[in-house]
């Protein structure tokens, strides 16, 4: 049987080595939400489903040069865990360059992903 | 009126100086509930109202020499916000020295924190 926890470490392996893509096509559901703290420009708040969580995804790496990224975590509680996000990019059609650290908290039902959640203040 | 980003940054201002009592007596609801990753021995993993969750940190203050903390954070996201915890601790009955590491999500309803859940590993 698939935990929490099993998924959690998987995730957080996927991410640390680049592979976020695979993380999300292979441990989410196919009818996951992402949500944002808030919305960004242009964008929802809220993503629905695979597809829609796959575009933001593309968006966010059109739209930004990363220099730098960590990943800390996972720490889990029941059907849940939080990932932390580190990351030093710079946005490409403002140019501004910022650091980002973030907190993903993400729920499991039946050995998926279901929804991940992002903590974080504005820049 | 009160935000959920003043109650976290009240309740890590207050933790950050050691003020633990005063936020919980200040910034929670008197019905609300904690809820830790895993119960502890001797103990309810889940526990409800103020004077219990009192009584859980006296019980956590009595057994434990505390070397060092920190506290990281808030991230919010909504009406909840996350704060991180690091200590360096022994265990005074065991006399175990470790270091810890959690994450504790907050649900603010009304201007008060109503429920605390601590996301971590066991040691």
């Amino acid at each position: 049987m698939t935990t929490t926890m099993d998924v959690a470490n998987q995730y957080v392996s996927l991410c640390r080595v680049g592979k976020n893509a695979e993380a999300l096509a292979t441990l989410f559901s196919d009818d996951a939400v992402s949500v944002e703290a808030m919305a960004m420009p242009g964008a929802a708040q809220e993503a629905h489903g695979m597809a829609a969580i796959q575009a933001k995804g593309q968006w966010w790496v059109d739209n930004h040069e990363i220099h730098s990224a960590s990943i800390t975590g996972p720490w889990p509680h029941g059907d849940r865990f939080i990932a932390g996000f580190q990351m030093d990019v710079t946005n490409k059609p403002s140019g501004k360059r910022m650091t980002l650290d973030e907190l993903g908290l993400f729920t499991v039902r039946d050995g998926k992903i279901v929804r991940e959640e992002f903590f974080y203040t504005g820049g």
